[in-house]
């Protein structure tokens, strides 16, 4: 069986299963985008979280990140209130910690080149720690993640740390990164229709040399990665100055400059 | 010139470069590290953080998450003590927030199949958000991250928003989170000498097999990941449960399985 057969065997095998998920079905604000996802030939979604407001106990025999003794005391979705905190932490016994997860995406494609397309995409709409994994079989696979994060301890031994005041504050973090998390996952639609487009007219327009160029492995973007300009009218100039806080390599790191188009 | 040509290249350009990090070094951590991937042919570092505990503080004009009006308060790649944590605290006038970021690693790689078994060595050893870029013309390279991270929110607008205490109590979360990615970066380095070995192994024993499952794409490894036994000596039973943690991909999670071995 050629390669595009057998990726659309395991496309129709994997999209007639069963959600495994404890919830039993995609999150609201990414249906869009897996079906957009999934519409298209050359991909389809594995997982995904559209990204949430957990909580977490950790038992207090068990190690400080071991899962076994790992419990959830709450979860959402959606930007959460003091209330539902507080009355979630009551139930804690060990170490509790309050977590804001952005999106994770996990898509698998045809073959290098979407990929490539797709990483691009998703890079471009904030996703700074998005990456490809290739298996030993040529499965290629893009994990979508953004760096957007918040991970805070809130009691030790079921003993509250904080106060409520503090909690208060951290809820309305939580909630600003959960409503920037939306607004990314939205720039990453709307960025991933356009590249789709631009593909689709490209291989419309000039077929054969389409074919040659993917044919070397290339994929043609920008020099210098420009969100704005990627997808301008989705982006907000207060977007583009967050994207650029969302590195590591920073000055801090230690790091060799080397040019952008090799 | 052909691609190994053009990497040699570029490799010599980029190692004869000055460190342009505020630091000026290589992480003392990540030294062994550095120079054992940067003694092979197929690969070059590019930027490396050994993990750090930082303490930001962020304009209170500034959105939440702007570079532009960001201080560093404190960095420490080694263990923190409270006191240091509160003489940086007094100078914050805005948000100030505590994170531990664990190691960054960029690493550009010769092929393809350099970065997969790369990529297999850095999941094996606990850095699961790691991935592949492959750029426009082909150029291919590792970000090796890990999800071990910590991020809290310690002053608004100048004011602390924590008692000492819990100053304290998050210290040792960070300085164990520091131990464990040390643990991580020692597995990393021992994996990735065991890997190098049986491939220098293969390409001495079986030359001719070897390029051909070279030129297929295919790199062998196991069909379950098992870090106790993809390096066995250097993982404790510990750690090995840690890294089961670090898992996005839980129940909570849309989810449709599909086999490994694809």
């Amino acid at each position: 069986m050629d390669r595009s057969a057998e990726f659309r065997r395991w496309k129709a095998q994997c999209l007639s299963k069963a959600d495994l998920s404890r919830k039993g079905s995609v999150d609201e604000d990414v249906v869009e985008l897996v079906q957009l996802l999934n519409g298209r030939e050359q991909f389809f979604t594995t997982s995904s979280c559209a990204g949430r407001i957990i909580l977490l106990d950790r038992g207090i025999n068990g190690s400080e990140v071991q899962k076994q003794n790992c419990c959830w005391l709450l979860v959402t979705h959606k930007p959460c209130v003091k209330d539902d905190v507080i009355v979630a932490l009551k139930k804690a016994n060990g170490d509790a910690i309050l977590k804001f997860e952005p999106l994770v995406l996990h898509v698998q494609c045809r073959q290098l080149q979407d990929a490539q397309i797709l990483h691009s995409v998703a890079i471009d709409s904030g996703f700074r720690n998005s990456g490809i994994t290739v298996g030993k079989r040529g499965k290629t696979m893009l994990a979508v993640r953004s760096t957007h994060g918040l991970e805070v301890p809130l009691t030790h031994k079921g003993k509250l740390m904080v106060t409520e005041e503090y909690i208060n504050f951290l809820i309305k973090i939580a909630n600003q990164k959960m409503e920037e998390n939306k607004k990314r996952i939205e720039r990453f639609y709307n960025c991933l229709q356009h590249a789709l487009e631009k593909e689709t007219i490209s291989m419309t327009s000039y077929p054969k040399e389409k074919i040659k160029e993917k044919n070397n492995s290339s994929y043609t973007h920008k020099k210098k990665r420009n969100p704005e300009k990627a997808c301008g009218k989705y982006i907000t100039e207060e977007n583009n100055k967050e994207l650029e806080n969302d590195d590591h390599d920073d000055p801090g790191i230690s790091v060799t400059i080397f040019p952008e188009d090799y």
